[in-house]
């Protein structure tokens, strides 16, 4: 039987704290709890198609006009349905990444290609990045900053992409989920260029950033109305959950909490890499809110024992055995997990 | 701007009663409120990819094997993606009917044959049905009891339905989610044939019994395994929210509620079909929870002035204006409804 395999799996075994998915270590604010329940009230009737409200207010805030904005069922679901839209014959992914941008293209019958970041340089995107993007290259996904590894890409880069994927045709996927956690997020986000790049689609979540994964809130900003439209077509209408749409529009207005976070974030995962460092496991340089890092093998299987769980990253094309990415939670909680690692390098 | 136009938009305008929606009269249950709730505090962890506890509890209830079912956001999830997961080139309609199916096949690329059902012969699914599945046919939609119509089809002809299907090799994707409302739904589900015809998926949704379409949960039941492994390939792995999963489960608990809503719907239907007649409205025999007539043209705009929204199903291939379907409600809100259809046929 065919089984997906990500971080997150909290239903599999008992556990006593999850490592393993990169959520808001604060958890769901509560006026975003409390729109969710009130939306619970209101699912006696269909969602609204259309997410006005919602997308009246999220365009607003970011001074954006609200035809770009599509909304998903969690942003997993737009990954999909982009691939579904545009039907691109050859598709590039970096390698490792998320791994739902390669099983969208091939569920469609697209051809992957895959840019394999290097060890020996950090994992990072190097400039030959660049010549990956060819003539018959129809769409390109990029995580910024990437997941597992947590790594920046800059926009001046990124505008460079942007400018090849336009000579070759190619529609580019940039995903910024993560960015809410970074220290300068403007500094990150391409979301003035939408306007400019028709070619491409910029994805963001509420999963992460306001810890509701369970209940599934994405969506993507795009000028060309006509990948919206195709997007549309691919979808249901009622995609979006009633609680989804209320606990959304709730959570936009939690720009202190978003503040807050951002703030600890930093400061914890500068924390976390010293002491990942300081017992012995090489750390990368991580931006966001987890930590990629190299270690013994068999680490998940010795953390399940102490009720931690923690992403084993041997699964993600690129990879293999001792790679692994853990989130950055709270100070406690990180003691704990630190602890435990020490005990299973140190054997 | 492309604009879905359904039943149940209670977001456009103020509006005191919806019977444009099929949805249970009496809400929904208190325990699925409470579990739906539990799930929004879940909702910091993912969903379980593969609603095992849903699903375990769903096969035991009706004894089918569990690796039959696949759940969705909401049944029309399902409609897309067993489309997408097939790829048919021909898909066969009936006209009337649920407008996804069209919409869904469509959006794949596939060509749409319909079949249109005659109101002289009153709307009903007639023998030359099958004449209409050929050798060309890849797959075939239809909805028992059918919506608008609220028409059944008899199980022995749903047998020569699904002998000439295969014959023809084509895929039945058979729509049961009204089945619950019926006087006796067991003689109308082929729930129990799923094992013998490999080449038929059911649909369910617990949207409409249990009054809760805006937390979006529906399921397919299918016992050829190839066919669930296409379409969850085709669906992002966290489908199904947290608090619809949780609903679900304290939904299938609700035996007594759904008896004495199946009791109360027959007798409060055939009420409002005799008062239908009653004001000279020609109403044809829906055995489910909504009625389909025949009206004086702007019906609906009629009714809005009183604060009630029916579905004006003008926009139904195979119809045109004057056709209407309200949902069976509340004896004091059906009596609303009745009033004030009445001012528009007497004007």
């Amino acid at each position: 039987m065919y089984m997906h395999r990500h971080g997150g799996d909290v239903y599999s075994e008992p556990y006593e704290i999850d490592f393993s998915a990169n959520i808001n270590p604060f958890g769901m604010p509560q006026s975003v709890k409390d729109a969710a329940w009130e939306g619970v009230v209101s699912s006696v009737n269909y969602p609204d198609v259309s997410c006005r409200q919602l997308k009246k207010k999220i365009a607003e805030k970011n001074k954006i006009p609200p035809e770009y904005f599509i909304f998903g069922n969690g942003a997993a679901e737009l990954i999909f349905a982009v691939v579904s839209a545009l039907k691109p014959k050859k598709a590039l992914v970096v390698s490792p990444g998320f791994a739902e941008y390669e099983q969208a293209a091939r569920a469609s019958g697209c051809e992957i290609e895959h840019y394999f970041l290097k060890e020996d340089n950090e994992f990072l995107l190097e400039k030959s990045y660049l010549e990956s993007i060819k003539e018959d290259t129809d769409l390109v996904f990029l995580c910024n900053p990437n997941n597992p590894t947590g790594h920046l890409i800059e926009c001046d880069f990124l505008h460079q992409i942007l400018e090849k994927c336009r000579a070759c045709k190619a529609f580019l996927v940039l995903d910024e989920c993560f960015n809410e956690f970074l220290d300068q997020p403007n500094q990150y986000t391409m979301l003035q260029k939408t306007k400019e790049f028709k070619n491409m689609m910029i994805l963001k979540a509420f999963t992460k950033i306001y810890a509701m994964p369970g209940l599934r809130l994405g969506y993507g900003i795009c000028s060309d109305y006509s990948v919206i439209e195709k997007m549309e077509a691919m979808l249901q209408p009622w995609n979006v959950s009633v609680p989804a749409q209320m606990a959304g529009n709730a959570a936009l207005d939690e720009e202190e909490f978003v503040r807050m976070t951002r703030t600890f974030i930093g400061q914890e995962r500068r924390w976390m890499k010293k002491e990942l460092e300081r017992i012995g496991v090489r750390t990368f340089d991580s931006k966001a809110n987890y930590l990629f890092f190299k270690g013994p093998q068999n680490l998940a299987q010795h953390c399940k024992k102490y009720g931690i769980l923690i992403r084993d990253c041997s699964n993600y094309e690129g990879l293999s055995d001792g790679y692994y990415r853990v989130a950055v939670r709270r100070r406690e909680e990180n003691e704990k997990l630190i602890s435990c690692l020490e005990k299973a390098v140190r054997q």
